[in-house]
Order: C-alpha cells, then structure tokens, then sequence
C-alpha cells in the first residue's frame, strides 16, 4: 500500500483501487472479529477506517487508558493483508469527560448548552477539550501508530457536522482573539463591520461576542466573520492533532473525511493541509436529483485540492438512517453509484459501515454486512462490487480533466445566503442547480476553482452570483478572459468586498469589465411570475425569479426582457474583452435559454453521452480510461468514443456500446 | 349507588348509566350552586366530579386548608341524590407552591423551567411536590373522605398531559435509581444500551442524564427507557395517593382519567391499579375519521383492565376550545356520539364541563349548561339524554365481547415511533389506521390486547407492526396460532428486543415462524410510488409506503409485488402453524387488498351494519342489547340481528329498522 | 416651518408638504454630506430626520459625549434651508452600555437573554436602561436641541418594534405595581384574572409573574393585562423623553414613529400625546391586496389623533430587504403610492433612507439615493415627486373627512386574537378585510374610532367582531344608533367585559339591542364547508368559516342560513333602534352578500371610481383638492366630481379624466 505524503496527482501506480468502510469492532465480541476479517477478504476489502467512535473504550476513565482490544484488531487485519485507515476519536468524547468537564459541550445562540448521550457534543474551542484531545491523540499514535497495519491517518469524524456553531464564553475570548489579528484596533474592527449603522460602534474588544440570538438581524459583517472565525477554529484543531501525528509517522497520509457542499467549513482552505482528500456522500435514492448532485459533489472533493488523491470514505449499501422517510438504492444502483465517483476520479470507495450495528441510532443504516447476512442481497452487491474493482488497478493514477470550471468561494456562500438579502431564497445550491444542469449534459466533468485561483487550463469558466470577491479575485477573473478564456457570468455577482460592503456605483465592481452593462438596480421578482425574453433572433424564452433592472455600456445585447415592468431592459450581454469574452446574465433563464446561450458560446462542444448515462475520461500518460455508467433501471445504449478493451469483461470493445440497467463499462485505448 | 371496589365486569346489576360531569363550584357564588343542584336533577345527573382544580381554594397558603365549602358543596349534592366523584387536586398545585419552591415545575429538554398560571406545571418527581401532594390528600380525604355524597375517588387529572416529560436534576437522580434496579451493574447498562456505538460507555451512573438536548439523535434505548421510566414515575406518585385513600376508606373505588391512545403513559401497566377506568375522549367534528377514531379509542380503553367497569369521564357537548378552529357537534350529533360509546361498554357518560366557565382558558370549551343558559339549543341535547339514560338502567352489568383482537403495547409504539427508523413516518396511529378500516366496517368491536396477554378467546389477532417485543410474548404469539388462531402481522413486526436491539439474522425474530418467508432487508418506498400487487388468481391490488425485501421459505404466496425494483417479491403469506393461520404482510396493500385478505381469511364473517351506522351488542346473561347508532346526519336503515323491544321507544321491533338522522335504537332480546 | 405643538387638524396653511427621509451621516465621511445636502435640494427635500441610531457616536463611552459631528451636519442643513426631525438614538443602546448591564437587553419567555449586536435589544423597564435614555436625551436637547435646523423631536424607533415583550424580573416587579394599581388587593386581581378556574388563586401580589413558558394555555386575562402593561410600559418611558424635550423647547413639535396596524401598543392611547402623527408603512409590492392595505393603515394613522396632523415618516423607494423575497416596486409605483398617502391626509412623505447604506443588514433597503447613484432609475422617480410637491403646498392645511368609520380598539384585537377561542382563525386583519372590502370599492376613506369615542359624524359605522367591550362603549354603540346612525356588526361582538369575562345569557352583552336576536351558541364551520344564504327576496349567496346558532327576537330577518346542521337560523337582521338601524350579521357572507347588505343598508350611496383607481377628497374651507390615483400599470379612466384645475399640469379639467399607468391628478376646485 502506498497513499504516501508526498503531493501525487492521483493514487500512485501501483496503488489498488481502495475498498472498504468504517469497521467498528468495539460493537462485537471479539469472537466476531475472526468472522469479520474472513467476510472482508471474500468482498475484496483492503482498507478499514477503525477507531472514529472509540473514546470511551480506548480511555474508559480520565488518564486509564486501553488499546490492548484494538491492538488485536490491527494484528488480525493486518494478518489478512487488509490496511488500517486509523482514527482520532476525538469526534465523540466519553461520558465522564463531558460530566467531569461542562464546558467541553457547546451552547447554542440562546445559552443552552447541549448534553451528552448521541455524538460530537463538543466545543471545539474549549480548553479542556483541546487538552484531552490532545492527550488522546498522543497516546493513540504512541501505542499504535507504528503497527503495520497501519496506512493513513484519519483525524475526528466530520468536522462541525451537527452543531457547527458554538456561542459559549470560550468562544467569545476566541473570536475576540481571531479579530484583533485580523483587523487590530477596535477602529478598524468598526469599520469593517460598519458598525456606524444602527448604533454598534464598540468602544473596545471586550464588548464583542459571538452572534448570539438578537431581536433582529445581526451585523452581516459579524456574521460572516464569525463564519470565517468557526471554519478557522476547527482547522486549527484539526492541525493540533495533524502535527502530533505526522511527528511521530512522517510517512503515513493524514485525513479527514469531508462532505461535499458543506457550508460550514471552508474546503478549499482544508484540504491544502490534507494528504488525501475524503468525503462522505449520502445522495437521497428518493430524490431524482441525486444522480446530479452527486456529480457536483465528486467533482467538487475532487478539485479542492487539485494535487491530492481523494477517496469516497463514506457512502451507504442501500439506505441511511436519517431522514423522515428513507428510500434505498434500486438493485444495482449504488455498484452504478460507485463507477460515478471511480469516473470523477477517487482513488477509493469505502462505505459506513462494515457491519450493520445492533443497538444506537445507526442500527438501521444499510452497511457492507447487513443484518440478515450473507444471505441479503446487499451483500451480494458488496461482493460483485469488490471483485470488479480487483481489476481495475491501473485506474489509480489516472487523473480527470475537466475543461470548465466553476468559480465557488465558502465565504461567497456564507455572505451570499447571508441575512437580509434582496431575495433571501437565492442560494448557492440553487444557482448551481440553474446554471449548472444544462452544462452536465453536455459535459460529464466541471472542476470547481476558487476566484483566485489560475483558470488558464480551462476553456470555460462559469460564475455563479459570486456575490462576494475581492479586488485580486475580480482581477484574477477579468485578467483570465483578457488572456483568451470564455465566463459565464450570472446576475448578483460582485456586489460586495470581502468585508460585505457594498461596491458602490453600477453593481459589479471589479467585474464590471465583463458584464457589459450598467447595473443600475435588483429586482427580485413575484413568485410565479414569468417575463418573457427575446433573442436577437428573435426566438424567445422565459425567466423568473430575477431581473437587473441594467443599461447597456460595451456590451452586445444577446437578449433583453420583452414585457414586465422592465421590459427592453438587457438580459444577456456578451462582452469581448482582451481575446475572451464574458457572458453576463442578468436574469434565471430558463433552461432552454441556458442550453442557448451555452450553444452560443461555443465552449462546451463535447456532446453529451444521452439521457440517463454519463461519461468520463481518467487518463495516465497515454492510457485513456473511459468510463460510461447508465444512471437508469432499464438498458441504455451510448456511444464510445475509442474502440478499446472493456476491462470487467475484457471484451474488445467500440461504436455503440449496450449497457445493463444501473450498467458500467471501462473502456480502456491508448492515446495517438 | 354501588361502583364498588372489587373487581365487575362492568358496571354491577342495580347501577344507574352514569350520567354528569365536572363541577367547579369554585368558579361561581354560592348562589349559583343551589340553581346548579336544581338544573343537574332535571338533566338526570347522578355523579359529579369535584375537586379537580380546586387546590389553591382549598390550601390557600401552605398548611392553611379550608374545606367548609367544598363540604357545603357535597351536602348540597347529597341532599340531591347526586353522587360525587371526589378528585384529590394535585394535578396543579397554586402559585404559592410554584413561587415558593422553584423545582416543583417542569424543565424541558434545553434546561428551560416552565411556569405557573396556566395548569400542570409539576415535576412528578420533585420532592417538595410530592409532599405537598401527599400532605393535601391526606387532608382532603380527612375532611371530606367520609363525606355520604362521595362515591368515587379521582386521583390527580390527565397525568402527563402537556409537559409528559421533564429533565431536571430530581429526574436525572431518580432515572438513575431506576436504571440501577433494572440493569444493576454499569457495565450491564453499557450492554442494554448498546454504549459501544458513538463513545457512549458510561464509566458510573453518575455520568447518566435524562435525554437532554443533544447535537444528533440519541441513544434509542436510553430514549426508550425514559418513557418507561417516566410512565413509572408518574405512575408511582398515582399509587401514593391512591395508598391514602385506600386507607381511609377501602370502600370507595378510585380511578383517575387515561386520555385513550396517549403515548406518553403505559396505560396498560396503569390499569390493573384502578377500580374503574375512565377516559376523556374529544374527537374533532370537522375530522370526517372522529367517528372511527372515537371506536377505537373505546374500544382501548374498554379493553385496558378487562375486568373493571370504565367511564367516558370527559367529553364536551358541542365544541373544544383548544383546536386552531373548533368545529361543533352537529345538533344531535352529541347524543349519537353517547350511544357509541354506550355500545362499546361504558359503564357512565360524563362531560367536561357541568357549566360553562366566564373566566380563564377554557370558557369557551362547551359545557352541559352553556353561557346562554336553558334556552340554548345544547341544553336540550343534555336533558334528552339524562332522561334517556334513566330508562337504560338495566344495560349496566351488560358486556361486549370482540371476536379479534389487536396486539398493541406502548413499549412497542414508544420504540418504533422512536429515532431514526427507516421511516420516521412510519406511525402506531397510521398503522392502526390502515389495518383496522376495512376491519372496522366488518365488525364493530375490537379487543386491544398486550403481547403477553391470553389471546385464546380470540377468533383471531391483528398485529400491526410490532417491532419491538421480548422473547416470551413472541412465544405468546406463536403458540396461539398454534393453538388453532387466525393472525395478521403486518411488517416492520419482530425487528427488536425490548433493550431496541435488532435480532439479527433474516428480520421477525420470535415471529419468524409465522411470517413464511425470509425478510432480507426492508425498502421504504419513495413518496408517491404506487406498486402493482398481483394475487394467485391474477387479481390486482396496490400497495405503497413499503416494501419487504424477502424470499419465501415455509408460507404460500398469496400476492407478490409487480413492478418496481422488488417485482416477484412476495407480499402477502399465508403460513400454516399448528392448528392456525398466519397472514404476514410485508407492504402497505391498498384498502382493497386488505379486504381481499380479511376475506379470504373468513376470520371476520360478520357482514357491517352499512355505512355511516355502527352496531354493537352486550350482553348480560341470556339479555341481549344491540346497540344501533346512525353517525350521519341523514336517515339510514339497518337490519336488526334479533327481534325484541327497543327500550327507548318501548316499542317491538325487528327487521329493518330505521334510524333517524344521528339517530339510536337500543334493542332488548333474550338468547336462546 | 411651522408644524407646532399646538392642535392642528392637519399641516398648517403656509406649510409645505413635508418631503425627504432618514439621513443617517455617521455612516459617510464628511465629504459626502456635501454632496448629499447638494443632492436634496435637487431632490426637494425639506426635512430629514437625524440622529435615530447615534448613539454609539454620540457617547462612544458611558459620559463620554460627541456631539460635533451632528452639529456640523445640522448646520449644514440649515445652511440649505432643510428642516431636522432631531431624534433621540435610544433605541439602540451602544455594546457598552449592554456589555456593562446585562439587564438592559430583554429576555423570552423561556428566560433566555437577548444580546446586542443588531438593534433595539432593550428592556424598557430597565432602571439601568431608563437611566441612561433620559441622560442621553438631556444631553442631547442641551447641545442640540436648540440649534435653528430643528424643526421636530422625533423620540426613539419603532417602539416594541422585533422584541415587544420581555419577561424579565424587572417587568415582573413593574407588571406587580401596574396590577396593584389598577386591581388593589389580591382579592380583586384573583377575582378579575378568574383564577378561581385551574387553581391559579394568588394569595400575594409577590406570586405574579409574567406570563412566561407554561404547559398549555396562560390565564387569557392576565396574559390581556400584560399587554395592556407592556403598552402602557413603553409609553411610560416616552413621556419621559417628551418631559424633557418639552422642558427644553416648548414650541418643538414632539412624535414618534408609528407602524399602523402594529398590535403590541394601543396607538389610540399613545396619540393623545404626540403633536404629530408619524407612521412607517411598507406594503408588499409583490401582494395584490397591498393598495388595500396601504389605504387601510393610512385612514387609521390620520385617525388616531383626529386633530393632529400625520405624516409618513418611513417607507422605501423600492424595496425593503426583510421579506424573504423582496419584490420592488414596479416604476412609478410608489409614486401612485405617495399620491394615496397624500388623498388621506398625509401632511408629509419620508422614506427611510436618504442614502443606501454600504454595510449593515438594511444595505440592500432602497434608499432615496441608490448605490448606484444619480443614474438610477430610481432617483429620478425620486426628484420627479419632490418637485411635484413642491407645487401641492396649498394641501397642507386640507383636511380629509371620511362618511363612514370603523369601531376599533387595541384591547379588543388582543382579546379577541387571545388563546383559545372558538376559532384561533378568526383575525383582527381577516375580519377587517372581510368587512371592508367591499366598502372600499364604494368609499375611499373610512376613520377608525375607539369604542368610546363620539360617533356622531358619520353616517355609519362598521363593527368587525368587537368581541371585548366596556359597558360604557357599548351604551355608545347603542346611543348612536339611537340617535339615528346606521351600524354594521359583526358576529363575535359583545362577548366579554374588559377583564375578558363573558357576558352570560345569550352573547352580545350591551349590543344585543342592536343584535335583533339572541345569539345562544356559536359554530365554526369545518374549513372548506360553505354554506348557502337566502334572502328575503329569495336571492342566494353564500357563506363560510362561522355560523351563529341564534333564535330571531325583534329584528327583521335579511336572510337566513339555507342549509348545513344550522339551516333556517337567522344569518342577517335589521333591527330599528330609536332613530337608526343596526344591520348584525351572524355569518361570514362572501362580498356579493357583504355588497347586498351595503346596498340594503343605503349607508354609502358614493359610487367608487372604478376598479384599480382611488379617489379621495381633502377640503379646506371652501377649497376643494380632489385626488385621483390610478393603482395599476396600465392606463385608466376616471369620472370627476367637479371641474376644476389640475394642479400637477396646471390644465383646466372635467368629466372624464385620463390617468396614465401608475397616474395621479390633484384636482383643485371651489366649493358652491
């Protein structure tokens, strides 16, 4: 096994596709342990993540350590060849630290502080919890972090997953502390939040707390701060923990399991301290959108650090647990669920949890090893799935390369769906599902890119109401269309400084190069109304939601509104500038007109793959890996790119290729 | 009047039907209760209640009782015949009680005590509360226990009503006493609870709290046992009141009123210490399911103690007054409402309340005597009936028997209406909804019994997903099929033990010998999803909701699912077991292919009385009483079973008969 | 300038229409209030209010004043020949004075504390925050208060505006004394709050709390006096801020800005003392029936203190930024907008804010001046409506007289929008929009009066459920019909004594002279359920949500309830009372009844302008300004009263009048 800590495009050569889940032995007598281990070897299982949940039992009381049990465990896997992704269980402390130590759970914006009893009740910021974390994660890599069953490291379980927001004193000192290295004086501090209005200038530091419950909105510059400050907070902890561990085993990877689209931490300013990227990816079966958003969220993991290998390192057999009503996977759907996320790129596929729990509140969680065993079906699914990806060794250092981009910031997403906005239901997740869903069928992959970040490797560039950037990110953004490069630019985009304050003038500010027009005023528009809007052509389409009320400058005039109280105003602008050119649009089009416009630009030409079935190119120096997933229950066919060698069946392979429902096929050629 | 203390099947030979209602002279002057006394003899009231509210006149300041006019009160009713239900008035203790010590009232889950100046605010457990109530029952039955006019002890009212659970430190302490008499050691609790899951292993009971506010789901099983343990604790206060009043005078029967199918309190476990069990029943008249609901919820609390008579001891006469819109009875309405319950066994009809309040929250809750006084048009209704029920003296020691039985337990509802499910929405009340409509329009009555209970009298058993029971009512279940009995389990049945844990292995656990076939997994089906069901004989049905996974093994396929992921499934066995018959039920058939299999069964014979009209029979020795009630406001016809005399009407009937718009007949036949 | 603090029916002859918004400079360098007072001039403005949220600026630290910087705006306003409305900033505490008196900042009903950074977090009963209010205000009339640009006071913000009640212990102890006061003994609050009801007897003022968390339903009585108290609280520390503004400067008008139609403070009462009548109104461009309600809350303001006049103090150009989706209006509207608020009587028209702040959660609430500066379109609607007004001067003393007034009272709407009643449904602002749709259609103005008050003057008037009355104002009601007045009551009239105690016998109290008959019970109706209505002449319309259960006594029945369980009841009566007729009705009719009944009724004979167009009329002694406003973003014709000249155009004009989209004329005429 080789996950190193040396930064690798992928997982390295010789890497094996990682399979496995979380294996939580302390749930079982030790007599099931044997069984366990032989289950693993028959599914092709090489990788378990042990210890997440093991706090009570690895320091039954304060100072009284064990790690005797565990240590078998790793013996026993190690025996079978199975790799040990060992964990922190920093995530859940016992019992007798919460009740010994009140202040290490949080408080919620009304001063309630949470209890013991379910999981991760914990204020990362307080003192007593840092030091028994410490210590605990000192002892654990003491005792066994040197056993050689050991692969990589995983840090706590899913960082700020149920109570990111913690409003205790602690955390007040800590904000506090985090603001005066940001702005210094207290005159700066008032500044940046604009405290002049509504009478909250502060006189000195001390006066400054956390957001806690006000009568009405609170600054929006606090607010997002205290955002910037909570993702800080975390990663400092996490990094407490990283430098004892990489101390002690510089050769061994260090993680952290992530999940995708997740507001409160800041991904991209994680994963840099990351050696391999992972996530965990819960799509509702239920839901027909799943399918879509689980590509956003493999193609997001993947491009937070773009020179990181990155593992699913927890998904689900069938059906999770946690929402009102919960709908599994169709027979062969989560095996289709996985060659997603193989195409977009992991390096691993790992589920929680390797053996259904009896008791607690993940008992009706699907795992690897369901709870009427090797008879359910499920198993049989984990089985298939294990011995196909035995084949598909030679994907490990194949790399996916997306040629559009799309330009997403954290504090973007907390500023943007921010309070008191001009329409409070404008969110991310929907401006991504708008200007995104029409680009996924003609593109299998899109990289996700900071606004600072180098977008010269792309042809594209799409822009989602980037409503807060700064002036280097605006720069970055109008310097790559001069370079050559195609955006996308959509309505409430550059409105604010990273401070939240408004950029004054026509709405835009940096970006105003792009847009092509002066946007001059915002009008969210009555649910259920829809203006027309009439092309060049003369062909027209709808929109909703939004209109800028806006005047052309420099612009052409791709399509204005055609009736509402702002008809004639501009909708779609192109803007050339430097040897690219931007696209500005200044209402929700519909998705026929998004199909237009992108038609019109002519960046995304690459067919789509059809209806129900995706496409993705893995490629390694002149080894090209196509790999086609029919996302549906009934047979699909689809057409291959190259003739090649299908590498489940080893069939040679080319032109129209039949895929099964929930179906995958490899398709491997060489480039020239 | 001889409600007496040793067990009856019902009412004894020589009761009077019950008839009255809640009397809170200490609303109004002592002028009113003489006209009060007068109007209760023209309505032919024969039992009032008395006392419920009354604590704060009768202990105006702590130690400082005055009962003179509760006496004055009691001889006024005594010198009319009328009998008193006499309620010790601890349910709300006064505002000095609240002011004076702070820990007699609730605290919620978020650490937050509630209250005083509304009702009920207690905390069961405190110690303060529970002398102070000791302390006024001793008192009041000191005073006023051997008062000639009290008939009946009510204890308390509605426990548990609108603060069921509280999570101060009084109940952490006494929640750990309890644990520690069940579970002894700390390490057998780590066991029970399943505390290997999530780092929850308790190093001493100390560090064990009530199930406060937690970040995520908590423990199921301690979740579990804090509703057994505060149906104990509540319990347990009932039972050192009632201790009391035993003493005292061991002649009078004590009760106190259960709310019908009120979740936060085992009623079953509740009923064996009550002479009588009386209900308070207020189905929503805007609701067209509250006639329906109304039987069950009789039929329940008819079968709780199956050996002592029970009492509608709350009910309004048109209207409720805390719905967000309170619909009123019909004008007739009332009075077939009345006859239902009549039908199904009650022993005595009171409301809620003998006369409209000016004042406080519940002055516009309908009463016996409304504000508008005689003239209102609900006067009359009262008046009808007391008459009526003068002439039905003789149906007091008469008996319903039900030919089914449902197997229902509050552990079980508690459990599987707990935390993550795989369907949250998986309800008790939704499941009986769904197995007992078409059973309903068959037969008019139905037993309720526990899982351990005697079923033998029983034609056959419903078990409407019983997911959680021990080993020995499992065992209950089987060897009554065994024995010759017809059952009908739906799924989601046998999943747990009683600590919550999954039995594992194909799903049904101590059931599994009667469900025919092997439950590998369960699926949810998605919001929406209709299945085909396709019986032996090609006929096809629908089914929702749910889907077991399964393979058949020892039961004949009556039906599999169609279409959908699990077309070929089976759906519906039938398995022969001894000398009876299991119907297992692995998804959510239409109402119509629940029919199909009630008749294919034949265990359920009896044709309905038609829709819209209800029968029921009691029986007395060789007397016969069918009960028939019109619940439309339109005339129906029905088909008497017997000839005899209709005791209203004094008039010999048979054949059809019809029934006026809410209209009743109450037919008078001897056997044989 | 001369609004002055002696009564005046509205501006004074020789005042201008007062025209101009919150100027909030603190948030600016002093180089843009140059440009900002140049701006105003272009704009027309002629008053601006300062100061609302300075305090943070003008003591930064407890004692440590500021005031130069407000000096040198005033004078700079002066200097431009603009007015100051000079507002004490103590809404808004700074962080110091809440960091260093935690009980400054109000706490919920669960006892959880509010805390600052947002605005308005205080607790007016504080001694530590009335303290520091009055400091600030006498240091701030001391500096300023006589400084030449002061045309008005304007005390706090919005008062009770996001937190209106606090349950904290100093409004425990203020809420005792207030109770004291106006009860006595223990005895006489015991028997007002009816606590003989659920065992709520005090036996010590020291027992009474606010009503904070309780299991179920408070005492509606004490929960009544409560918000009596609370309004009665605010006011209380207003008057203390006038004395001292009065003190200082005798002859400064003094108000305070209103919200209309605003539960938590009984405006009837508060208007008595200010000298002019500020209101803040923002209608939902984005809800059709928004011009409705704009009507409503302006005819209401004007007649709070019918011998004050009223200006709008707030209201947005464009949007407000609190909604979740906040639809501007559409161009021209709010012009159409002002012109309504100027036919009722409007003496000035501000909007909050001059400039569109940079930071703060109001950045995104237009302003007068957007972010995007003069080039917006919104600036120019802005100087097109200065300049128009600055030709409408001659207005100002005009004087708007409705025929028709609505019976309300603050008591009553908490009353009647208590806890559990009939029908949680049944709203102040639904039985408002059920009665007086339909009169709007036929009069555009209509006054509101307080029970109590002399009716007089008008032709008719409207009672919608006037559910809590004093003996006195129902003599009122009846004596003005007496006296030869026509009056429409609604259902739910009558039905309790100010201390929220029911009037026993049949419902209506002292209004059942005017009642006709006697209403013996009431009945919601099942939502959905429509009843049919017949009339006299056989006509048939409908009705819906309630049905009085009621037997004819001496009116004449109008139409009766045709089916349902109540068919053949009395629906609507007339009953002839001394000189006048009282028109009761029983149901909720739909608008072709309410229409019928109007039309019966003879009371508003006016023939409306016409759908989506308003007309009103402001007189001054034999000057008449007839005002035509076109409501509707398309063109409309309008039918004069008399011909006269427009003064806008300055075109002689008569009989038919053409009103562009969003349209206005002020049609100036002589009388005789």
């Amino acid at each position: 096994m080789s996950l190193d800590t040396s930064p690798s495009p992928a997982g390295r050569a010789g890497d094996p596709v990682y399979y496995g889940g979380d294996y939580n032995p302390e749930q079982w007598p030790a007599s099931t342990w044997r069984e366990d281990v032989r289950l693993m070897r028959e599914a092709g299982v090489n990788l378990v993540t042990v210890g997440v949940f093991s706090w009570a039992r690895l320091e039954p009381q304060e100072g009284r350590f064990d790690f005797a049990w565990l240590r078998e465990v790793l013996d026993l896997l190690e025996g079978a060849g199975i790799g040990a992704d060992l964990a922190t269980p920093t995530a859940s402390p016992p019992p007798w630290a919460a009740t010994r130590y009140e202040d290490l759970a949080p408080v919620d914006e009304r001063g309630a502080r949470y209890s013991h009893g379910s999981r991760q009740a914990l204020c990362v910021v307080s003192p007593n919890y840092r030091r028994l974390a410490l210590a605990m994660t000192t002892k654990l890599v003491d005792e066994l972090g040197h056993h050689p069953a050991v692969r990589m490291f995983h840090v706590h379980n899913e960082y700020a997953c149920h109570v990111p927001y913690c409003y205790c004193d602690h955390h007040a000192a800590s904000f506090r502390a985090w603001l005066q290295r940001r702005y210094g004086t207290v005159e700066e501090l008032n500044e940046a939040w604009g405290t002049a209005f509504w009478s909250q200038g502060y006189s000195s530091y001390e006066e400054v707390l956390p957001p806690r419950m006000t009568p009405t909105f609170g600054n929006p510059a606090q607010l997002l701060d205290y955002k910037r400050f909570t993702s800080d907070a975390y990663l400092e902890q996490f990094l407490e923990e990283k430098q004892v561990l990489r101390a002690a085993r510089p050769d061994v990877p260090i993680t952290t399991n992530f999940m995708g689209l997740f507001k409160p931490l800041d991904y991209f300013a994680w994963a840099s301290h990351l050696d391999v990227v992972c996530t965990d990816n819960y799509p509702d079966p239920g839901d027909p959108d799943s399918t879509a958003h689980s590509a956003l969220h493999y193609d997001l993991v993947r491009s937070l650090n773009k020179s990181a290998p990155w593992l699913v390192m927890e998904q689900t057999t069938q059906r999770v647990n946690w929402r009102a009503h919960n709908v599994p996977k169709a027979p062969g759907q989560m095996r289709a669920m996985n060659y997603q996320a193989l195409g977009r790129g992991a390096a691993g596929l790992l589920f929680f949890q390797w053996r259904a729990s009896r008791s607690g509140a993940e008992k009706f969680h699907s795992a690897m090893l369901p709870h009427s065993g090797v008879d359910a079906p499920g198993w049989a699914e984990v089985v298939t799935l294990g011995r196909e990806l035995a084949r598909l060794g030679r994907l490990a250092p194949a790399r996916v390369q997306a040629e559009v981009a799309v330009v997403f910031s954290w504090p973007n997403w907390w500023a943007v769906e921010g309070v008191a906005q001009p329409a409070q239901d404008l969110t991310v997740q929907g401006q991504l599902d708008w200007m995104l869903r029409s680009l996924y069928q003609r593109l299998s992959t899109l990289d996700f890119c900071q606004p600072g970040e180098d977008l010269a490797p792309y042809k594209a560039i799409v822009v989602p109401s980037l409503y807060l950037l700064s002036d280097a990110e605006g720069a970055n953004l109008v310097s790559y269309v001069e370079g050559g490069g195609t955006a996308f630019i959509s309505f409430w985009s550059g409105i604010v400084d990273e401070r939240d304050a408004v950029r004054l003038g026509p709405y835009g500010g940096p970006l105003r190069p792009l847009m092509g027009c002066d946007v001059l005023d915002v009008a969210p528009l009555p649910e259920g109304q829809v203006l027309e809007v009439e092309w060049e052509d003369g062909a027209r389409t709808t929109a909703t939601f939004w209109a800028d009320v806006a005047v052309e400058r420099d612009g052409k005039v791709l399509a204005r509104l055609a009736d509402g109280p702002w008809a004639g105003r501009p909708a779609v602008l192109a803007t050339a500038h430097g040897a690219g050119t931007a696209y500005y649009v200044g209402t929700r089009l519909d998705q026929a007109g998004m199909a237009r416009l992108y038609d019109l630009a002519r960046a995304t030409a690459s067919p789509g793959p059809g209806p129900g079935t995706e496409r993705t190119v893995r490629r390694d120096g002149a080894d090209r890996y196509e790999l086609l997933v029919n996302q549906t229950p009934t047979e699909r066919e689809v057409q291959l790119t190259w003739p090649g060698t299908e590498l489940l069946s080893g069939a040679a392979v080319s032109g129209r290729h039949s895929l099964r429902p929930w179906g995958a096929a490899v398709v491997h050629s060489k480039e020239g």
